[in-house]
């Protein structure tokens, strides 16, 4: 199996809950932790921050046991179908994408215009 | 929103049908990619080899209509929810990752072995 791996030589590594379907988390895996999850069916990662292969898991207890490992068309990118135990997320959360991003029009452009008709009246005051 | 982009000033964003849960691609996001998805509420990408936003779809049809967009913890990676018309990879297949990869032990060392043995006797008929 070749796999094309990114500039840092890895490979991002999608995981999802395989009951459930849903995105628990993203990392990055090297050949190593390819090899090793490959090997003990938990997932191993590298991590980008403290430069070291990781067992996920290991001192939270928080286990992922891979029940099926797919690579994508292109051989850039990896999805693990796991049993989580626990968290997956180090926050305490389930999944690691708890939160929203809000679709359709920008907020932020919405508190502009508020900010922009108050400045108005402001300036009409003086 | 403040989103970490890599070095090429990107973010992975993981594709999932928001109906079945099924992972069907993962693509990256700059910016400009991001802030077009939430307004059109389709998927839009930037094309690492072509160097080029691209709406997904817009020549083969194939559209992603996005349902719900979320981020990580680590505001490094983009979760889509979408419904597919079609397929979403480029063979054909619904979802990119339709090659598994063999957990437990490696084939090519069991091969190996086979290979050893297969030379040995070849070596005691000489």
């Amino acid at each position: 199996m070749e796999f094309k791996f990114n500039n840092d030589g890895l490979i991002p590594a999608v995981v999802q809950d395989y009951r459930t379907g849903e995105v628990l988390m993203l990392a990055y895996m090297n050949e190593e932790a390819i090899q090793k999850t490959k090997e003990t069916k938990t997932s191993w990662f590298y991590s980008r921050s403290r430069q070291e292969l990781w067992n996920k898991g290991a001192t939270s207890g928080h286990t992922q046991t891979v029940k099926k490992m797919s690579y994508d068309c292109d051989e850039d990118t990896i999805l693990l179908q796991v049993e989580q135990k626990g968290a997956a997320c180090h926050t305490g959360e389930r999944s690691c994408f708890y939160r929203d991003i809000e679709l359709g029009e920008e907020p932020t452009f919405k508190r502009d215009v508020v900010n922009q008709i108050y400045q108005s009246i402001i300036d009409r005051q003086e």
